[in-house]
């Protein structure tokens, strides 16, 4: 099913779609020295890859028959609109599509895929369009191993390394999802912390250099947390789910006396009170996974 | 109202109260040189600190005769039986409570002190019992401007620089409350994102490097969320919150698949809908502060 190309900085790679991140993954693999090829289904989109070098195909056909390597970021809304033509020219290359879903349409992408027999990759650009190809860019990929290993060279212009998560093609989407996961979380936190301090006098300007000493200590909680649910014990040494559930406690009274819209925190603390309610008070903060993933 | 002690590396000071926090307290006056008397309720406790040259009074009232400042931890429940009685012989020198409570209760213990015409500083201790002391303490203190500028060489002892927030006795309690309003958003997304990628197969060591680019992110975030909400514009230029709630959407959807429990990301989504109803799609993200803080 999959072919082991050799790439070097002179292996031909295809974009499809040429939208801000297509332009962006096309302006990387050109600055990286790769013959690259590109198409938009609507024209006149593209016109500044082309002048750093790309080639425009007259076609998506001719698109995908130009490189070995061809990707995309095809929503997979779209998919059998724009992929299901291209399945015979794409025999014998390798696919990846970058664009971000759910973990388990990334998986029916790679049911079509298996059925005509492509090599795929699904993939996940964890950062902006203007980080795409610098030294910060974080780029997942996941499902066909060998058809990683066959391109991993090309896919590090568009950062490196290039991250290959594994053969389940929803592990990128997964590991995209939970990122975003704790992203939201702290984000809704975030906003309602600012909300919080304006009702009590506070400026932005004033609280932000506090949050980012709250941002510095997460990283090692996230390690901590990271062993507590992995061998499920929850020791609780260092402050337990039921003094931090009385914080909680004190910053949605404060919140509700200000008239501030709470949701999010009564949210997690119906989670805390169902956590306690189980008996897990003296144990750590990680002991609420055993609330929100009763069924697991 | 207030005395200007000068203070220096010999400024008698007085911690009452000698728990686990109350003891780390002792300990850093001791080690930065200030001769420390101690008292707790219940005898017994703080051997540890007399041992390292703390004194031990026979009473609360001679422990506050002892020094020209007063530290304690007494929760407001407490306030009334245990600082009631110490009013007179606090007259005339500088109290700093540095229990966590809510900004409202500090200011209803500003008022107390107020009524016996005694110098008071309101705190909070921002960092964990062993990290006192050090260089990363974060130790905040609000209230009665000259009692602090004339005891912020002792206060130093606890962490340098000793943070000086403002006349306002809740601010101690208001920044205090707003780190952890972030920091509880951020903990539950955090456990969360963990179940998400058990779910998916994927355990929390290989989930946990990842988190940490998020954690990375928010510090920038922060100080844009800050000029978005004190200038209320909410120009949403690099990722919209339309967009976004769209990516919470995902994540919702995933987790339910799972059969998590989704309170807390459920409760930001009734926040981001409303926000989107009301015209801020195209804003940025900052922009639900406008639906969280509706009346202000």
């Amino acid at each position: 099913m999959t072919q082991a190309h050799t790439t070097t900085a002179s292996a031909p790679v295809t974009v499809l779609g040429l939208g801000d991140m297509g332009r962006s993954l096309a302006r990387a693999f050109v600055a990286a020295g790769h013959p690259t090829t590109v198409w938009n289904r609507s024209p006149g989109k593209g016109e500044d890859v082309v002048a750093l070098g790309a080639v425009r195909a007259a076609s998506a056909e001719e698109a995908v028959r130009a490189s070995g390597l061809v990707v995309c970021l095809v929503d997979y809304d779209a998919s059998d609109a724009v992929l299901e033509p291209l399945a015979g020219a794409l025999e014998g290359r390798v696919l990846v599509n970058l664009t971000s879903d759910t973990p388990a349409r990334s998986r029916q992408a790679a049911a079509w895929a298996a059925k005509h027999s492509l090599a795929y990759l699904a993939g996940a650009i964890m950062v902006p369009v203007d980080v795409v190809g610098s030294a910060d860019a974080l780029v997942f990929h996941s499902g066909d191993r060998a058809a990683f290993a066959a391109h991993e060279d090309t896919l590090k212009a568009l950062g490196e390394p290039a991250t290959y998560l594994g053969e389940d093609h929803g592990l990128a989407a997964a590991y995209d999802m939970a990122m975003l996961d704790f992203f939201y979380g702290a984000m809704g936190g975030l906003v309602h912390a600012f909300a919080l301090a304006r009702a009590e006098g506070i400026d932005g300007a004033s609280l932000a250099p506090y949050l980012h000493t709250i941002a510095g200590i997460l990283p090692p909680i996230a390690e901590l947390t990271a062993a507590d649910v992995d061998t499920r014990t929850y020791a609780g040494d260092g402050g337990n789910l039921a003094m931090m559930a009385a914080g909680v406690d004190h910053i949605l009274h404060t919140a509700k006396g200000h008239r501030l819209d709470v949701s999010q925190l009564a949210g997690l603390k119906s989670v805390t009170d169902r956590a306690i309610a189980e008996g897990h008070g003296t144990s750590s903060w990680s002991s609420i996974i055993e609330v929100i993933a009763a069924d697991r």
